[in-house]
């Protein structure tokens, strides 16, 4: 538990990747910032957290809102340094081109891409006067491919990713490890194992990504040193095509 | 003129790019629907294309303004069939990642990026049921990389990139042609000229795009036969380095 | 026919995609000189090219050897200046990874890959002193993308891919356009149609790609002007997926 | 040392990051088999991992060679079962286009490239009927972007991407890890020290990545899970410009 006193902030804590992300970071010492749209919702997360000696701060968070996102850094920053900040809001949607009606495109680029440069913007306004930090983003194979549906949920991932190369190629000379994380898969949650075997897909280990791989990741990318950082890598199962 | 009563739309029609592609497909006989926020400046363009025996509508239009994109489109199909449709809009901001407002983070997708969504799902609504048509995007460099102070640009411009790549794989098998143009260089235009010989660089033909030369691509991409279309294209001048 | 006197080199004028950029630009008025490995096949064109009043030189051409493809560019400068030099070889074979042999690695990287190379650098010689000209290379989707299968393809389809973008890179400032075009598509040739019928697939005109519109792409890309080529760019048929 | 009994097989295990990644698995204490040209310089080797407590099989190894590809990796198996392989030649090289000999082109994309596809058929050969090990290849920038004077080394680090990309769509599904890793930046080796140093760059710690880095890198793709593979992943130093 060496590191208490350094924060990470967890900006979409779900409970499967954002809780895995949570739990794998506060058992190597550091006080866990978590918010999530309803923050009673991450009850369980703090039960776990502390039963096993961590500490975390649960908060609700709508990342949409500036003055949110403003208020929940500068508390992780307070209670910090803000050594790690994880984007993590995905917002998964698929419907027909000329149905993608104007509030769903803009409710999925406020979710997975303007509150993902809130939550940049604000996490390098703390870490640039040190020079030091990590910034990490969960992208999606949406981010590098607009598949047919998907021109609300690739239009925001994409924008996403832009955000996430202009900050690296801008914060990192700067001391700040930027990256963006592509998940290639379905992740092993309730929901997407309903809908695959709803559809008649195999939903099983095999196919599906564990949360706790991808904490697993983001864990190896702070890990790395300063003359070997990865900017964009992308994590898939086996046997997933692509 | 054997197109009359066939329509061009054009959503973004400055000056210099949106201006010579109204002038090179009222040159091909099509009726043009030019659109963009001060309808007032689209005089001269109006004189020009009747001068030459062209049908020009030109429009005060906020792109950003669901309704406003609706009815323009109505009206281009009403006096059409609407044959291409062209997005024109760009925004190029540059701040550094921690000057970058949320205001103007907004503002620069609602135009780059939203508004493309909007034309291209109404576009796609006029011609999904004849299953003929072409919608055609104008992209930058900064779709495609993020630079140093450009996560506002970039992210908006990755964006719409993702709404055309989206609606490419869904539409082209539907009879739509769907086409992403990089523009790759600096346009020759009386601001990047002033902006370049401010900054010390050369500002001259040599280095530069035509605004011509753009049109003269969305030309060829109209002309491309359904078993030759091409999604993604770039352009730029021989001396550009990339 | 006013530019009797320029010649085009083919590299690879084989039936379908070589034979309709032959007659396309013997149709400019170029003289065309066509090189494939056994140049007896030749015959139909060189007489459909006579008939049409066009002017060809025919050459049984080894790609793979050095000292026939340098006859083969200076004898196409010689008579002409070489205005234009295309690389049009392919090699597509799919075997198992571990069932690629060595032989068949070697073979294809010197037809798709090696050969390009020595074509694009003996046309780099000739163009440069003039500081004009043309070198493009025929891709295919393998280029870009490596599929189970492919190894031995997409290896060399890449490496031209290479060639292609470092020639681009260094020769395009000096005045030369070069351009990789990606064919993603199966080509209407009979041996195709064959193997997509004896597989149980559709091999109309719908889904394949007809040579002419290979070779209409080719005389666009010759047209551009110099503030706005294109280095790469793909074409497939309206019901390609990708 | 609990590995004793599984082989690392290394072709192309230079005195830098080949060395490195001999040193990190035999720490974790795999037997490592290690190939380079002149078998002999490997005695330091040798002795640092057998001081160590390591093992260690050194041989000269010509990689272009099928014979002895093919011998070096069986030994490995028969000693082993061949856990891991890593292919590590690189061949950079910078000439003018038209300046590169056609004997450069060939043996530049024989070490890089033909190799690669040798040492790849190999090892999947072996590891494929127990559906288990892991096949890395040391990729360069080179390998996504080919720059002005880069023909021959980036038309073959591309050639081995392809390689890369084919083996990994065909063998991921059968549970063998393909990895292809970029190393974007120059590597503090004596060599690259001199040549920066003679252009007056500076060749700090800060701007070269230390070959251990690599081996790092190498030892996380070893131990990622299953259901989270990372086919492609790029490292640089923080202050590398991209």
């Amino acid at each position: 538990m060496k590191k208490r006193g350094k924060t990470v902030a967890v900006v979409g804590a779900g409970d499967y990747i954002g809780a895995e992300i949570c739990k794998t970071f506060a058992a190597e010492g550091f006080t866990i910032f978590a918010g999530r749209r309803n923050g009673e919702k991450l009850a369980p997360l703090v039960r776990d957290i502390e039963a096993a000696g961590g500490s975390i701060t649960a908060r609700s968070l709508d990342a949409r809102k500036e003055d949110e996102i403003v208020q929940f850094i500068a508390d992780a920053e307070a209670a910090g340094p803000l050594e790690i900040c994880i984007f993590n809001i995905g917002a998964n949607v698929n419907f027909p081109f000329v149905e993608t009606t104007e509030r769903v495109f803009r409710k999925v680029w406020e979710m997975a891409c303007y509150a993902g440069f809130l939550t940049g913007r604000e996490a390098a306004r703390a870490m640039l006067p040190r020079g030091k930090g990590c910034l990490f983003f969960t992208g999606a194979t949406a981010g590098l491919r607009g598949g047919p549906g998907y021109a609300a949920f690739a239009s925001a991932k994409f924008g996403l990713r832009g955000v996430a190369e202009a900050a690296a190629r801008e914060l990192m000379p700067q001391g700040i490890h930027v990256a963006h994380l592509v998940i290639d898969s379905g992740v092993d949650t309730a929901w997407v194992r309903e809908r695959m075997t709803a559809s008649g897909q195999e939903a099983s280990e095999r196919v599906l990504m564990r949360p706790a791989s991808v904490a697993q990741t983001y864990l190896h990318l702070w890990k790395q040193p300063e003359d070997a950082w990865t900017f964009e890598t992308q994590i898939r199962p086996s046997v997933e095509r692509w």
